[in-house]
């Protein structure tokens, strides 16, 4: 598949993008695009992790990313095995140290995590001596194959990432979705600019190279790429902005809105989306919204990274 | 498997049979007792559907339709991926549309859906683009592939549908395995006989050809097919009949009852059980209750099924 | 695999070591140890068992043996379905008979059951005419393969089972594991003592051929094997001892007791372990602790009893 790369990952786990280089993903995007044609092909499957043990641990719900990796690692002929919090030793008191080792000791090869509390992937890495971790989202760290995925739909729609201006709104400092898509977007030559209440932008965060943005009529101005980030009105606790229709009437993406940016510009959100907060209806179904396209991508990237991290490509030299 | 058949189902989804054509019907059927001889070889597996995506969709809850699903599935070579309402994006807000939406644009070929609203799997195929919808049950609507079960249970028994007398006996107005056998039956040319307390069978049925009888005794009498329906006590909410111990009385299905109906009258249920309130446990372990091949004959039907509405038939020709 | 055995299990179900003999268990051991080639081969399925339809039903939560025993199906190329309690048609008032007669009728050919209340998979194996019934934990009766996968680990560290001192130590009077292992170790020769709070020692177990230590460190002089058993403070309800920092104190191993046993000897614990209570976090982590090896020989020995109770020699010779 990849045998015309002779580079290969530089890490062993996928913990997240700030320690990938721009090699790295480069590596994983091109890789992912050649599986796309798998993809579409009448016979899905290919054979290249046929025999590897895959775990999905999930601490935290989500359909949506379980199904995409749970179809990318078959469609490589890998088994998965689907491993929840509820009813779990975990849920006995075993530590998570111990469980992921068990979880190894039975010769699982790629456990794939998410968590509420940013840490865990990394922390699971340095417990384990052989199987890989796949970071499929901790608190609000990141969510490294979510950057992956929306990278590629860039690529998709532009050819490159260099140059580009993507502007990333919503709610910035809780989203692991938009400090991903950063670490990725800036390595990749993007230029990106983050916009949303004031109250939602971590001081500080134009040292990650980022222009900051709160008003969205100036930021969408030139702009490639709309990104907009889901707010997660179903957590509680702490409030950040009074509503959300004051939210939609500052923030939301409406075809005005969207006719402020480039002819050509693109519109993403990463699902699920509020319908008429973050985006209006309209919007959604316009021919520049590319987030079916990215839950498409999200299949092609992830059966990439499970490749790359687990040998596929010396297993097709044998 | 099919290829003798230069006919094709005239539907791409399976919403209810009140759709499918007597022709269409006997398609399925035929395919279906082509597949019970996979069912009974050594190794079950054939290859028709290999590399296909197909998803569980189960909003309600039940362990036997998903589990035959995914038997029927497997046994065809397909990749099953379930996904349940809980956990999932459509509790974090999302519509239904685009929850189904996102799961076709990650190449999801085909979608089982359950859910306890009548409508469901209908408007979702409206939704879908490309993929395939099949109703495992919505509401008090339909359930398709029970009423196709059935009727190659009694297929199997007689040889034939045309001119049986088939009682179906219980609560009519809830059910939508009444409803998928009402009309599967009709077709097929079966006369078809309901029965059960006035509170519990809907007014103007006779307008579906069907002959009504509140009294069981009258209603077995020259029955080819005793088919007694669950009593769904589960379901809180109205009362339309004063206890389980009466309904037993007045319409169980005992040895006395049983004997009522033709020599060779055979005794179905859909499952789960009331043993004791629909049927007395002597008339469920008797040589005339083909209760267990209803369970068997499940698969067969729901393999013929994804093979036909997934294009199997067309994968063999390659 | 096993084709130089002319010798089969003298059992069509795996309910309890009990019934199991020296020969019987010999053998499970022996094919376990060559599936232990197989998992680590770089592609680690056989096709032994494909085609074959496994059911895991649990009834009481366990993800470690169920996935367990879902790697062991996977590697056999079987195909494994999870049958959970929730939502499932016992929560709908159907008979345990009945479902698994409904399980069976759609073709599954081996049913793995745990259940809370001891003496249900025995039930289950007399309910089913072709089906084959697996115990993975009923009660406080038995836990077969957690036993056969003991002997396994010691087998390994050993050469042997005939003449080892074996000490369990801990809740014996609710322990199907220490059940199994009682059997099980007997028969091949093992002399076994057991060891704990008086309170949880049944009395009158001496006559199932173990020797009764109350004091640890007596227990412990010239053993081979430590097994230290879990204790479930998770479940409620009567109280056996005062304190889980008592119990430490008096029966939890730490490098001090450890060296009361003979230099070569291995601790041992079925998992999840409560850290700082049956074993001190020292040992877990010594050179000696072989418990991430009962993980794995897990795999080995559950892919032994499935293949082994599946005819798959039977296959092989096709």
């Amino acid at each position: 598949m990849t045998d015309q790369h002779s580079y290969k990952l530089s890490h062993r786990h996928l913990i997240g993008l700030e320690e990938y280089s721009r090699r790295d993903i480069s590596l994983i995007l091109e890789t992912a695009a050649s599986f796309k044609e798998v993809i579409n092909r009448p016979i899905r499957k290919v054979p290249a992790l046929r025999g590897k043990n895959i775990s999905n641990m999930f601490f935290e719900s989500s359909t949506r990313t379980r199904l995409s990796f749970e179809l990318a690692a078959k469609q490589l002929s890998a088994d998965i095995l689907n491993f929840g919090s509820s009813g779990s030793s975990v849920s006995k008191g075993e530590s998570l140290s111990d469980t992921v080792r068990n979880i190894e000791a039975m010769q699982v090869d790629c456990v794939i995590v998410r968590h509420s509390s940013a840490g865990v992937p990394n922390f699971l890495s340095q417990c384990l001596t052989s199987a890989v971790v796949i970071n499929a989202g901790d608190g609000a760290h990141e969510h490294p194959t979510q950057g992956l995925l929306d990278m590629l739909t860039i690529r998709d729609a532009f050819g490159t990432l260099d140059g580009l201006k993507v502007v990333l709104i919503g709610d910035i400092t809780h989203s692991r979705v938009a400090r991903s898509n950063i670490w990725g977007l800036r390595k990749m030559g993007a230029h990106v600019v983050v916009c949303g209440p004031p109250s939602l932008i971590p001081k500080e965060i134009d040292k990650f190279g980022v222009e900051v943005c709160y008003r969205v009529e100036e930021a969408l101005s030139e702009a490639d790429v709309i990104y907009t980030l889901r707010i997660q009105h179903e957590r509680q606790g702490e409030i950040f902005f009074p509503s959300l229709r004051e939210y939609a009437t500052l923030f939301g993406i409406d075809e005005d809105r969207l006719n402020l940016a480039k002819p050509g510009a693109i519109i993403m959100h990463p699902g699920p989306i509020n319908r008429g907060v973050e985006l209006d209806s309209r919007v959604i179904n316009n021919g520049r919204s590319v987030i079916l396209d990215q839950v498409t991508n999200g299949i092609a990237v992830r059966m990439a990274v499970l490749y790359l991290l687990n040998g596929g490509g010396e297993h097709d030299a044998e």
